[in-house]
This record gives C-alpha cells, sequence and structure tokens, in this order.
C-alpha cells in the first residue's frame, strides 16, 4: 500500500515558431511554459483507486480488484512501447461506462487514467491504493499541452506509486527532480497516455512537460537545445526559482532571472473558438495552390526556428537586453507568414496591434484561427506597461496570464514550497 | 514654324507587385495609372519658346536664336540613345540660372526640358517656336511615375513640333495614339528626360507612361503584359474609353468595363514623407543579417509577380468575379511580405485595416514606409461601399483618388474630349 503523500507538477507548452511549417517537415521551437498542471497523490482506503479531476467535474473511484480482473482480461501484454489498441480503449470505456465515441475531456482524461493505472501497474507489480486529484493552471483544448502535462503527472505518479521510480524528494528540500533515466520512462508513458486522448500525438507535448524548457521538434526528431539544460547547476536552479516562484512569484523571479535565461511572456487566450484540423487543411490547400508563392514562405519560417534556436543557444544565464531585439523581430516576421498561410484571425490582429501599443511583440502561438497569442517581455519591461497591457487585452474579452516560457519540467514539491492558490486547489478531497 | 495647337497625356504609374524585390533580380509589374499629365502645345511668338508649368510655378522662355547658340556650344551630338553628360547639364544649369546642386522639382522639370528640346531639336531641326503648358492630375514625389509622364508628354510633343513624329490625331476624332515606332522613338527620349531628372533611372516608368497598360520587369528587361495590348481593337477601346472618362468617368466606366479587364482601385496617398533610398538600404540590411530569413520571402514576391501577370495575361475583356479572389489574396500576402522586408508603416497598416473594414484589399505601392497604397475595387463593388471607404481613408487625413490601373499610354486628345477641370487647368497662359 501507498502510504506517502505527494505532490507534483508538470509544465505545459507552446509553440515558440514553426507551427503549421512543422506539419510540412520545417523545423519547430516548443518551449515549456510555466502554467502547470499539479497532481496529489495520496494513500487510499485498502483496495480502492480514486481519480478527482474537479476542474471537469470527475471523481471516479474502484476496487482495486476490479482493476487487477480487468487488467487480466486483456490479451495483449502492457508496454510503455506499445500503444494503447482499440479494443483496450474499447474495454476500458465499457468498464467505465464512457459511451463509444465519447471525446469530451472528463471522458478522455478518466479513460487515460484507467489505461496508464492498468498499464503500468502490470509492468510494475499490483494496481496501487491510490487516491490522485489532479488541478491545473492550464485552459483546456487552447492548444497549451494540457492533456500532455496530465499524462506526465500520471506517469510520474503512478510510476512512483508502482515503484518504478523513486520519490526524490528529500526531506527539507523545496523541490526534486528525477534522474535521466527516470524522466525518460516517465515521458513513454505519459506518450501512451496522450495515444488515449489525442490517438496520434507527435510526443512534443509530453517531452516538453517531462523535461521542461525548449525543444527541437522536426519530422519526428526531438532535440532539447543545449541551453539552459547543459549544465546541471542550472537545472537545479531553474527547479529552485519555479518552487519558489510557487510561492512568491515576483521575489523568487530575479533570483532565476539572475541565473538563466528567463523569457518572461503575456500568454493570451483570444477565447475564439477554432479547429486545428480545419486549419492544418486550409494551409494545405493554400500550398496546392500556389507552390511557388507558399513554399519559400515554410522555408523562411523554417529559417526563424533556426535563427531562434541560435539565439536561444547563446543567450546567457543572465541575458542582456540585446539579445531581445532580434528575439522580437522574429516574432513579427512569423506573424506576418502565419497569416500568409492562411492561419490569422482578426482576434489575432488585435492582439497584436494591442500590445504593440505597449512597445510589445506579439505572435500566434499554435493552431490560430483564433486561439493564443505570446508576447514577449523583455526583462527590462516596466510592470506599468506590463499591467497597461494587460487590462487592454482582457478589455478586449481575451485571458492573460503573465508567466515564463523554458519552465522545468516535471517536478517534486514540498507542500511548504507551494502557493496558497494551488495548496487551497489540492485540498479538496 | 508651329502652328497648331494641340493637347496630349500620358499616364503615372504604380508598382503592382514586386516593389523592393525587383532591386534584388526579381519580377516587378508596373502598371499604367489612370491619372495623368496633360500637356499643351501651342505656337509661340516667333522666335521664343515657353514652359509653363503652373503645378510648381514655373513660366520662363528664352529666345531659340540662344537655344539654338547653346546647342552649338555642347561638344556632343545628341541622340536618343545617348544620356546627358554632366557637362551639358552643367551648361544648361548655368544658362537656366540653376544652383549646381538644385533638385527642386521645378528645377530638375525646367533642366529636363531645356535638354529635351536642344537634343531633340539638335537631331531633327531647329529649335520650335512652342509655348508648351504642362499639368498634372498626378502628386509629385508620390512614386507615382510623375517625373516619367512629365518627360513622356514632353519627347511627344517636341518630337511632333520637329516633325520628327506626325500628329494622328484626325478631325472629327477624341483621341489618337503613335504607331509602335513612333512611340518607341518617344519612349527613348523620355527615358533622356528621365536622366535629367533621376541620374539613374530604371527605365520602368517612362516605358510604364508610353505603352500604358502593364509591363514586367526584371534585372533591366521590359516586357508588356499579354493583354490587354495584343490585339488593335482592344487598344482602341482603351484609347476610346479612356478619352470618354477623361469627361465622364463615372459614365464612360461602364463602356470600358464592358470591352476590356478594367481594374478599378483606390489610390491612396498617405502623405507620409519617406526616403526610398533609405528604405532600399534597410531591405538590403535585413537580408545580410537573415539571408535564409529573408531570401525566400523575395523569391515568394517574385512568385506573387509571376502568378498576378498569369491571372492579368488570363482574365477575357469582360472578366466575371471569379478573377478577383486572387489578385485579392495576392495582394495581402504581398503586404504581409512588404512588413516583412520592413518597408511596411503604421499609416499603411492603417490604410489596409480601413479598407478591410469595407470588405476592401490594399497593399503598399513602391518604396512603402509611408507613400501610397492601393486598394483592389471588383466590378461589382458597390458606389456605396467605394465612398465609404474613401470617406473613411481622408477622416485618417489620406488624399484618395478612385481611378483604374492598365491605363492607355501616351495620347492625343481633341479638345471637346477634355474635362471641364483638365480644359480649365490647360487654359492659363
Amino acid at each position: 500500500m501507498w502510504e506517502r503523500s505527494l505532490v507534483l507538477s508538470a509544465p505545459g507548452k507552446v509553440i515558440l515558431h514553426g507551427e503549421h511549417a512543422v506539419v510540412h517537415g520545417k523545423v519547430a521551437l516548443a518551449v515549456a511554459l510555466d502554467l502547470r498542471t499539479f497532481l496529489r497523490l495520496r494513500p487510499c482506503t485498502e483496495g480502492r483507486v480514486c481519480i478527482r479531476l474537479p476542474g471537469v467535474g470527475v471523481v471516479r473511484s474502484w476496487d482495486t480488484s476490479c482493476l487487477q480482473a480487468l487488467r487480466r482480461g486483456f490479451a495483449a501484454d502492457f508496454d510503455e512501447s506499445k500503444s494503447p489498441s482499440v479494443e483496450q480503449l474499447d474495454t476500458l470505456k465499457e468498464f467505465a461506462g464512457i459511451a463509444a465515441g465519447a471525446s469530451a475531456p472528463e471522458s478522455l482524461a478518466t479513460l487515460a487514467f484507467l489505461y496508464m493505472c492498468l498499464a503500468i501497474s502490470a509492468k510494475y507489480g499490483d494496481v496501487p491504493s491510490v487516491d490522485i486529484l489532479v488541478w491545473s493552471e492550464l485552459p483546456t483544448g487552447a492548444g497549451l499541452g494540457s492533456s500532455a502535462a496530465y499524462a506526465v503527472c500520471l506517469a510520474a505518479a503512478l510510476l512512483t506509486a508502482c515503484g518504478a521510480i523513486l520519490c526524490p524528494l528529500k526531506e527539507g528540500e523545496s523541490t526534486a527532480r528525477w534522474t535521466e533515466e527516470e524522466l525518460t520512462l516517465i515521458n513513454s508513458w505519459a506518450f501512451q497516455g496522450e495515444q488515449v486522448i489525442h490517438g496520434n500525438p507527435s510526443g512534443v507535448d509530453n517531452a516538453v512537460g517531462t523535461w521542461g524548457g525548449a525543444l527541437r521538434y522536426q519530422s519526428g526528431k526531438i532535440t532539447p537545445l543545449k541551453r539552459p539544460f547543459e549544465a546541471e547547476e542550472i537545472v537545479a536552479v531553474w527547479a529552485l526559482g519555479a518552487a519558489g516562484g510557487l510561492k512568491e512569484r515576483g521575489k523568487e523571479m530575479s533570483l532565476v532571472a539572475s541565473r538563466v535565461p528567463t523569457l518572461r511572456i503575456l500568454l493570451t487566450n483570444t477565447k475564439v473558438p477554432r479547429s486545428t484540423k480545419v486549419l492544418v487543411a486550409g494551409v494545405k490547400e493554400k500550398i496546392l495552390k500556389f507552390p511557388a508563392i507558399m513554399n519559400p514562405v515554410l522555408d523562411s519560417i523554417d529559417a526563424i526556428s533556426q535563427e531562434c534556436q541560435s539565439v536561444l543557444e547563446a543567450m546567457p544565464a543572465n541575458p542582456s537586453p540585446e539579445y531581445y531585439p532580434v528575439l522580437e523581430e522574429l516574432f513579427d516576421i512569423n506573424q506576418h507568414h502565419l497569416n500568409v498561410i492562411g492561419v490569422g484571425h482578426p482576434s489575432l490582429d488585435r492582439l497584436c496591434r494591442v500590445t504593440a501599443s505597449h512597445g510589445l511583440h506579439s505572435k500566434l502561438t499554435g493552431a490560430g484561427g483564433g486561439g493564443c497569442g505570446i508576447t514577449l517581455l523583455r526583462p527590462d519591461t516596466s510592470p506599468l506597461a506590463v499591467e497597461a497591457a494587460k487590462r487592454d487585452l482582457c478589455a478586449c474579452g481575451f485571458e492573460c496570464w503573465e508567466t515564463n516560457i523554458g519552465a522545468p519540467g516535471v517536478t517534486l514539491h514540498s507542500s511548504s514550497s507551494l502557493s496558497a492558490e494551488v495548496l487551497h486547489a489540492l485540498s479538496e478531497s
């Protein structure tokens, strides 16, 4: 029986550059977003498993014996290298009373939990008697990797509960991270969870949720950027900074900024709904219609991602303002290109215009056609300017967060390191 | 002695696509703008030459004998294939009392007149006793080819006065144009006038002023578009339409539109001053800074020009609305590209936004950084929408003309075919 309580978190992600172009074989840069999903793992009544997702109104619990029986009924073995089969998922849906074609977040989240719980416990031992509560700062369905952050948290929690990985948090530490080998295992199982939710995910979101920082993605190949994750001590500082940040973000930020290249951003959700599928199809159509006009634009976007990667890798721990004009220029250029390939939207134009009026540079992130935009903040952008921009963005009906990109990946937290808001959210039982 | 009075005109030009990219060897499309420069040629007191430019406050006259003497003093022979030499221009400046470094329009216009008058008369006979008045619908210094239209008018008038070309206007005709061979001669001399004014012009502006329609320009090579100038009768209709249009533009427009692919536009001058030289240098700097990002953008602009050329050449005499969405899309894409290469301006963004709010598509034309923008009007764009757009553009402090592109080149007019405004402007003496 699992006896310890623990809290862990994983970051969301945003695409910094290369959205849509990545579909056509170009480079994309994905970065961890310091809006996080938190998971509280507690012992449960012996012989029960409970999952609580207050954000989507899910509270489900099952007898571990039922889950063990269900697990035995599956023909295929579970393994982190195998994808969930349609039959397995159909069986789980029937078991959990989820309709065959259900695509609501609460159904998919429940299904992913069940699958991961059975699969991980099948490989590493018995179904553990655990009570899991997940709460997120991330909006769902906004292209911010909320499902991957959820899957990463579940993988880390279930692997820990089954004893497949150790709990690295020592007495008196505020945060801790797993070893590289353990992170690789967490990522593999998180990818399975993503497959349950998304069918055919790229694997970028769970990689960002696991390792944090910034990743380069091209044609299925995921490579971490050299900075800020090449040096051990920098990772440690990130973790410390993030943990402190959870408690008192404003105060601890200076510590982080003094040691690693922190990119402060505004993340703005226009709340304009869009279909990624329709947008991707529209880009393809434009390329077929005007190949000689559109293919060079994709090449230019590819070069923007690579230029941005070079700048990020060259940025020292405490970057001087000189690095920012290039990053801003790349934002502006790519935003034009994204409009050219047809994934802009008047709401995003408005977002860019509003932030430009405060001297800030923005681009859409992700699918476009509405959805989210990111605005780069310089280290020396005044709090007054940021507040004014946020106020104007909210006046447009947008939702706006001041946060960081390049955040640490999946992290364990001591209770004392958590902010009051997170503690409150996790205190529901 | 020249005994006949005649009025002729030449159109301005706008760049439809390819501005700036043309500097880097890409294709540009230049089209004739139906804002015209008019020249009235009259007999003068025997032995006198007079040039009147009411728009810039010039009224100058000289004894033909003085000009003949001046002409003889020049070492080099005049020929339409030779460029004006620095020595020739210095001599003319001294003669006309123009300071050595003078660059004001009135100084350059006077100098160009003197050079062309001497050079053309030297080749074809005596200095003619003529009184020339030039008045233009074109604003100067706005990149609309006003100097080329002036030079084309001067070349046509002086060549006619010297008997080098015939006056093709017959009794009872409202307009007439010269033969292809005569147009070639007019263009050669107009290019000389442009050289006096601009030093090292591309030759596109005078070619558009001479032939009208639409021209493709790449690496010094100028090619007319196949349509609408391949068929004789279409040229005739253009001329008729334009002439009628001069009198009652609104009413005659339908006649033009019913026979040839007329592109109606709004031409808007933001009146924001800019330096073409500085803008061209800025683009070069961006290309050197980000070659992998910028060169594909130039390639894409090149493809836009070529796609637009294909569409224009494929458009039937009376184009159905189906051709317009592509033209509009190319406008939008290129406007984004021009922003990417750094020649946009908030005033141009505003222009585009204002017209977009009326469902119209715009791009900057020419150097950018302010200056002019063009807005495509569909044949079925309602007059109310056009009026509303014009009103909103004027409310921004912009100047706005509703006109056509693809206008006829240098044209002779009967007095009766001229509008009251033109007649009034030319009646000053």
